[in-house]
């Protein structure tokens, strides 16, 4: 694995880490400290407010896990990918979403998040 | 149609425009001042650099038009698309790509391509 699939893997990592102090070393770990993460239902800026918003996703989605879809294609540290939010026993996903994302220094700076199922959706 | 879909319909006629005083003043009017463009093959920054780099492709693929595939989805100021570059009278695409783009002040800061198809691939 190199380091921008290794970063993608924490990432997603984080959506399934619900302990509040682990999460936010995680958080510290993978993304820069200026970073900006914007999807549809969410705009945040820097590391606190991003593990914020990750433990909002969770409380909204108790037991979701969110793994990733398929393969990481990356280059000149910018990569894209697609995800999904998986309800234990169930097939169809809760959401499915694409991120790019940029990196810098070998961190996280931007997260462009776009939904290909948005939850709630049939 | 709405700011950024013009944005992106402007964006995808400037690889059309091969008068390179037209396509200058498109760029100008398209891309922010201290813009950033990548993909798997090129990485530049400004608007003269982009402005050279799309005249390049241009040189390579002469007579090759870029048209958008399917709809632009845009939220925030970010947006993602796919598009075609099409030979004339040729159904399989020379190339099939999909960038995000980031809109700052009305005119594109930053796109990060990738591609579905690479020139030269079966």
């Amino acid at each position: 694995m190199n380091a921008i699939d290794t970063l993608v893997t924490s990432y997603l990592a984080i959506f399934n880490t619900t302990n509040p102090a682990a999460r936010r070393a995680l958080v510290d770990s993978v993304f820069a400290e200026s970073c900006e993460y914007t999807d549809p239902l969410a705009q945040v800026a820097g590391r606190a407010a991003v593990s914020d918003f990750i433990g909002a996703v969770q409380a909204q989605f108790p037991g979701v896990a969110f793994v990733l879809d398929g393969k990481v294609d990356a280059h000149h540290g910018q990569a894209r990918f697609t995800w999904r939010a998986m309800a234990e026993g169930v097939d169809e996903p809760v959401a499915i979403g694409f991120d790019v994302v940029v990196v810098d220094a070998n961190r996280l700076s931007r997260v462009y998040g776009f939904l290909d199922k948005a939850p709630g959706a049939a």
